[in-house]
Formats: structure tokens, sequence, C-alpha cells
């Protein structure tokens, strides 16, 4: 222990250090998805690791999640295959490049479809069912046991015209909405088997790191008291996103904040990021937040059509949530209204707070009612609909499965505030929303400087990273879980040393 | 001197150099608008001032530019007054609230709307020339030497509803396009005649810091030897932003890198930033670039109606240069087209490499020419039309002076491709961008850690920082060299002490 003045309390100098409390050849920051995974590829490596975690056990955003993953590839996992789908690798690729745009990692796409297949295999063997059943509703999770779906937009347009439609969300099987409880809880009993050490209630805030750049440690806050932990072999970050970081949310995401409920588990503060970039590292795709528009279930809602408040269409209607909450998050004050026929019409299974400003046995009444300019919906519903009598829309490419003239009176008009609707039932006001910016870092995990050097004896995975998924319009559920389960396992057996 | 190992170039430990080569009051790295003007104000409140300039000569992106200033308030300016124009601090306030929106720092918006009129006297009273006149024409700068005008959305909605419409954009009067050359070269010159030392073709590269967290001076490479240079007061960062560093602009600002033309001096590379980050500092909005789109001059253009590839109107086309960027580049593919009649057709002074892609005596002619979806743009048109003939615009609410229906054949549709465009002409490709993030500091220039504490002895300005301009969508002409200037001298005061 040591006494010695430091100003940056994210960071301390090894050589003032006199004694350390504890020590591990490895020390995991988090024990959710991604230290989990980390721990349990360390522990198969035969190193002694001491997983410290914030709360009082472990799970994290991972266990409050669905826990779908986003796999395929490799001419498909088990469960693809066996509900008669294939999946290549340079397809699954072609995808998460289409949708990670000039943001994306490329080397890091090309190794997770590479293995996506056996990461599905490897969590099959923790113990976590999968049901061979392919679930082809729209919707966000299903609630009935089925294991497969479409989490993402490999349906819709522009990505049906350039990859091949294969659905890639694997969802532990329960009936209701338990993936997360079923994975972890599987996960985390495994690494305890497996001999981890688990402190919980322990805070890692800052890396311990010498004259030479090295990270030789970390100090915690367990039981009220600075406790200082040697990692003999390197420390890995998986300390979850800042979303639940007030003034890190203000700096880095203010225009998203205003209208997002934050969404994760309450230990998301950022920590492993704030550490990571005092040992050196950079932060990057901080800005960038994925937005939740989950309008549907009901998925008939899905042949209406969104317009903004200049009766202006903006997006397919059949895009997944994310970039339903992308396209519709960027139009003048996030106000959105969905035009529906009355044979179509229901309230929005998670959101809530919508309101009714039209409706009307013809689109020039509905139009009137809402305060619209006159002709302005009118004229985007007569070309829509000219179109879609023919099975067309020359605009946004709408599947021909929820394309459908609207002439079939009364219509409703309902407005989506981004500012007003609540999702899901009963919680804060806004649309969950977390982040996607975090640590630079190779696939392997070691935590990369703005020069692109390493930082020696520093890993990081899970959301504590700048990922797979980087951006909102191209994101898919199960990206995170995949992306943090798969990474920590990689940065736990690169750290371990298993690898080099 | 020392030779001990340390890993983060960027930083090294004071307690580890045995001796300077150099030393004085205050460091200030970079001697472009920012630098410049804290020295001014340093060297005024008579400390030892010491300037480090990676160029070989001062002047920086300032002296690049048009040096506009975006300046009111306190009833206005002694060039707005002298033009007829009030301007009350409370107005200049609301407008920049408004146009930094969410990413705002109301602080720093604040203290520099009451004291921009100050900071007008301190510029005429290094000499440089402002002209009382008012340049009333839509255009990026006046080539003739009229010294005050429009440089951002005062004009138009939806700032004209909100806030009363005044011009505050402060030129240097010169004929052609010389603000840059006029306005440094008073500053420099007087910040040499103070008795600062200026040493060219010297880059710092790394801060020295104790392990108090205090920063004691830089490492900087001069005639290729690293150099110690002890600050006894404090160091100040003034190097530019990061637009000329390739890693760093592919890792923040990928998506605008794409279409973009890095606009700034060569020695934009960032190392103010980095410095800054590796010394426990925060880097803030750094997704975030100012992106140019001029298409006009001649102004008649804005007649004509701005549609993407669906025909729809995104934008009301007497936007300001960057809101334009904004809303333009937000379309797919950064696509966007023209429609104007003859009348109003003239190929952009700014940007070349467009492309007439339909012209007709019908809108349907063109439409169907650039292969428009069939009534797309006519109904846009038609709709436009019906309303422009009451001088209305209830879509985008473009100023009655641009409002015009569009029935004078013949009409010419013009592509501009953000991809494909250039400028100015003979540039390299792309628009012209910049970045507008950088440390996170307070008003005074002191910087920021993460958890808000201020970094003992550094201090920041200029695009270095996250300043006054955040928002491209919010931009002003002026807001950088207004905010480098204005917040450069706070700086420099408080640096020096003065304020303390």
């Amino acid at each position: 222990m040591t006494s010695e003045p430091t100003f940056n309390k994210r960071v301390r100098r090894y050589e003032d250090i006199k004694s350390f409390d504890d020590s591990a050849d490895l020390v995991i920051c988090g024990f959710g998805g991604a230290g989990a995974s980390a721990a349990w590829e360390a522990r198969k490596a035969g190193v002694d690791v001491l997983v410290l975690e914030r709360a009082s056990d472990g799970g994290g955003s991972t266990q409050m999640s669905s826990c779908e993953m986003y796999l395929g590839g490799s001419g498909g996992t088990e469960l693809q295959k066996a509900c008669g789908f294939e999946d290549s690798t340079e397809n699954m690729i072609k995808y998460l490049e289409m949708a990670m745009g000039a943001a994306g990692d490329k080397d890091r796409i090309r190794i997770y479809a590479e293995n996506a297949a056996e990461h599905f295999r490897w969590a099959e063997k923790l113990g976590v069912p999968y049901k061979r059943a392919f679930y082809a509703e729209r919707d966000v999770v299903p609630l009935s046991d089925e294991s497969l779906l479409h989490t993402g937009n490999e349906r819709a347009w522009p990505y049906n015209e350039v990859c091949k439609v294969v659905p890639r969300g694997h969802v532990p099987s329960a009936d209701g909405d338990f993936g997360g409880t079923i994975f972890m809880g599987k996960l985390l009993q495994t690494v305890r088997d497996l001999g981890a050490r688990v402190v919980v209630d322990s805070r890692a805030h800052t890396l311990i790191q010498d004259d030479y750049g090295r990270v030789r440690g970390v100090v915690a806050r367990i039981d009220n008291k600075d406790k200082f932990i040697e990692a003999r072999r390197a420390v890995i970050l998986t300390c979850g996103g800042f979303v639940m970081n007030e003034e890190m949310v203000q700096k880095h995401i203010p225009h998203v904040r205003k209208v997002g409920l934050p969404w994760g588990n309450p230990w998301d503060k950022g920590d492993g990021i704030l550490m990571g970039v005092a040992a050196g590292g950079q932060a990057i795709n901080m800005g960038e937040a994925f937005i939740s528009f989950a309008f549907y279930p009901p998925a008939k809602l899905t042949s209406g059509i969104f317009v903004n408040k200049r009766g202006q269409r903006f997006v397919n209607e059949d895009s997944y949530l994310a970039r339903m909450g992308h396209y519709g998050f960027q139009q003048d004050d996030g106000e959105i209204y969905l035009l529906t026929q009355n044979e179509d019409f229901e309230r929005s299974a998670y959101l809530v707070n919508t309101e009714i400003v039209g409706t009307g046995d013809t689109i020039a009444e509905v139009e009137a009612e809402a305060g619209f300019p006159e002709g302005s919906l009118e004229g985007t519903v007569e070309l829509y609909n000219r179109f879609a009598a023919k099975g067309e829309d020359p605009f946004f490419h709408k599947a021909k499965e929820w394309l459908k003239p609207l002439v079939n009176a009364p219509f409703a008009l309902v407005k989506y505030n981004f500012k007003d609707i609540k999702a899901p039932a009963g919680t804060d006001q806004g649309v969950p929303i977390f982040t996607l910016g975090g640590l630079e870092v190779r696939p392997t995990g070691e935590v990369l400087t703005p020069d692109g050097q390493i930082i020696p004896g520093l890993f990081a995975a899970g959301r504590t990273v700048a990922g797979l998924p980087r951006t909102c319009v191209g994101y898919s559920s199960g990206m995170s879980v995949g992306d943090a389960t798969f990474f920590g396992r990689l940065a736990g057996r690169t750290a371990a040393g298993a690898n080099t």
C-alpha cells in the first residue's frame, strides 16, 4: 500500500506501490457476459483468475437481456441448419460490413463471422437449451420457446438486395423472456466450478501501471477500503458501457439522452473506459447509441406507413427496431406518425403514451384533423398506393408482404414522439438506449493507444470497448451479447497466454 | 534530460526529468489564432511566454481562413451598430443555444456572448481594418471590402422564428478573401513586439506531469532532438484540431471522411488532444464535423428546391452552408438534387463536378429523364408550387424572398453527390470538412478530467478543445475563429494568473 499522491485517480504508478493485498495471474474487472466468458477461457487454460464484480452478484447487462446472440456463418450454426437455413461466412461478413458501414472493424467482423458457429456450440455445451425451431414472426423476442429468429434487417431493404436472407438471432429456449437468466446462470456457475475466484461488491476503479506502460494490477474498493491487487499476467476490463453514467452520457450522447431511457445494469458507469483511457487507451465511437424503436408487435402495424410531420415517408416500415430508431430519431423533433387502416390498427405492445392525432374516412380528413399541410399526406398516400397496388415501393422498397394500398377506411394517424413515448410500459420516459462507444481494442482484446500501440498487460471486451456493433442504423439484437461473450472468450484466452 | 522508459509517449513523469533545456512561465503549444491570442494576453499580464510552433511560422488555420468572427451582443458591436443593427446579448445567447442544441456549453456560450463586442474592439485595436459596411448578399465571404455579413442561419427558419435577425459575421476589410492573412499578420507581429519568444519548427508532442497531476512542461522536437521545456506556471495547448490526422479521422468521423476534404493547416494532427487526454483530460464531441455544402453563390440557385433521390425535399434551401451540409449528408448515399428553372440556373461557384441529370419543359419530363419514380418529383413540385404561389412554405419555411413557383420551363435537375463533388474548384475530392471535437475545458481554458476535476497547470483553446461550435447543423462561419481567439485570450489571461 502507498500514500503517494497521484492526481489521476484512474491510474497509479506501480513503482510507488509498496505491497499488494491480493494477486492473481489474471484480474478480470466485471462478471457479466464478457467477463465471465473471459474467465471461462482463462480457467480452461489453467491460469489463476480473480474476478472483481461491482454488483452483489455476477450477470451484468447480459443477464438482464433476452440473451439473443447474433450468430451464423460456416455454413450455418447447428440451430440454423436444423431449421433448414444455410449461412455462409462470406454472406454473414457482407451483412455485418454493410450494417456497420465506415465505422465497422473489418478484422473483428471477419474473426467473428468465421467462428460464430463454434461459439454457438460452446454456448450449448454450457448447458444452455436452444430449441431447434424457427420463429418467423416480426417481433422483438419470442415469448414461446423457439430459439431462432430474425433480430435484424435481413429481410428488409437494402440488406435483402445484397445479402442472402438468413435469421441469425439465437435465443435460449424458454416460455417467456428469460434468456439472460438461463444463459448467465449456466455460465457463472461453470466459471465458479472451474475454480475462478469471484469477489462481489468490489469496484475496480484504478489501474496500476509501471513506467514501461505495463498494467500490473488494479485498485479496487472492497468493504469501503482501497485494496491493491496485483495482476501477474494481465488485467481484463469488462465493466460494461457508460449509459448509467449521467455525466458521460451528457458529454458524449447529449442529443440521444434527451429522448432515451438508459438501458443496462446499474453499474454501466463507464469505469472500464475511463481506466483504459487513463492508461493510454483511446475511446472511439463514443457518440453512437442504440435507439430501440419497437413499434411492433403487433406486426400488422408494419402495413401502415410512417411519416414525419411534413407527411413524408422516411424509412421502409419493415426495418428492424434499431433502423427505425435511427431514421425516426433523425426526423425533426423526433416526431413521427404512423398512418394505418383500421383493420391493421392496434396499440404497440412495447411503446405506450402514443396518441391518435387524426382519424377519418378519407386521408384528407385525417390530414386536416392532424393539422398537416393540405395535400401533404394525401400526396404521399396517393403515390404510395399507386405503386403498392402493383406490389412495388420504389421509394423505400418495403417487402411485398407488408405492402398494401391504404384504401379501406377508416384510417388513423398515430403520433409517436420520441420525447413522450415510454417503453416498456410503466417504466421511465423514452425509448430504450445504450451506448456503442468504448475502448479501441484488437479483436484479441489488447487495448490500443491512439497511435495503435498495444498497452502491455491490458485487455478489454464487452460494452467497455467499441465492439462489433457500432451503428444504430445497422444494429441487430444479439450483436452485443454475441460480441461480449465471443470476444470476452478471445480476450480471456489471449490474456491467459494460450495463444502466445 | 532522462532516459527513463515510459510507455505512453504523450506524457512523461516530471520526477524523472533530471534537467531542462529551456523554461518559461507559460509554454504555449501552437501559434495560430488561439495560441497567439493567449500569448498576447499573457504578455500583457507581464509573464514570460515561450511559444512552440510546429510549422515554420505562425498563423495556423486561422491564417488560412477568411477570418470571419461570429460576434455580437451587448447591444451590438461597433460595426453592427454603425451598420444600423442592434444585437442584445440575450438574443445572441438564444441563437447560440438553439444552434448547439443538447451539445452546447451554456457557460461558454454566455461568457462569449457577454464579451464578444469587447473582443471586436480588441481585434480593431490590433490594427485590423473593419469597414463599416454591410454586405447583404447570400454568399460565403465578400470579395468586396464590406466587413459585416450573415455567416449563419439567422435569416433562415427555424432561427428566424425564435431569434431577432442580426448579422454577426465580422470579417477584415479587403478586396478579395484575405481576412486571415490580415488578422494574423497583425496579431503575430504584435505578440512578437510584446516580447513573446517564438520557436518555430518545434513540435510539442509530450507533456511533463508530476505525481500530483500538475503539468510542469513539455517535450518538444526541435532540430530533430527532444528538448525538455519547463513551464513554471502552465502549459496552454493550442495545436488545432485533428482533421489532418488520418488515423484519428478514421476512428472518430469515418462516415464524414468518406465524403469530405479535410480542411485546415497541415499540422491539425490532434497533438493537443492526444497530449491532453494522456494527462488525464477527456475528449468529447469527437464524432461531430463541420460539412460545408456551399452550393451558392450564385444566390439565385436558392429559388430552386433540393430533393433526395426519392424526390422529397429535406431542408429549407435558404439555410446556411453547414445546415445544408448536415441535412444533405443525411440523405441516402449523400445524393441530392437541385431542381431549378432555367432563369435561375447557373453553376455553383464553389462546387464542381456536379451533373445535370434531367432537363425538360415539364417536371414529368425531368423526372423521367433522371429516373425518379413516376409522380414523385411531380408531386413534390405540385405541392411546393401550390403553397409558393401564396408565398408560403409550410414544410420548411423557406423565406419569401426565395419562394417562387417553379413554372417557367425549361427546368433542370442538377445532381450533387457528396462523394463526387469537389470544392473548391481544382482541389481534392469532397466537400470541405473539419472537426468539432476536442478536450473538454472550462471557458477559462482549464482542461477537465472525465470526473470534472481541473488538471493543474494545463489549459487549452482553439480546435484542440470542444469549443463554442459543436454541431454542423447549427454552425456559423466565424464561430471557430471567434471561439479560438476569444477563449485563447481568456486562457492566456487565466493561465498568466491575471484572473486569480
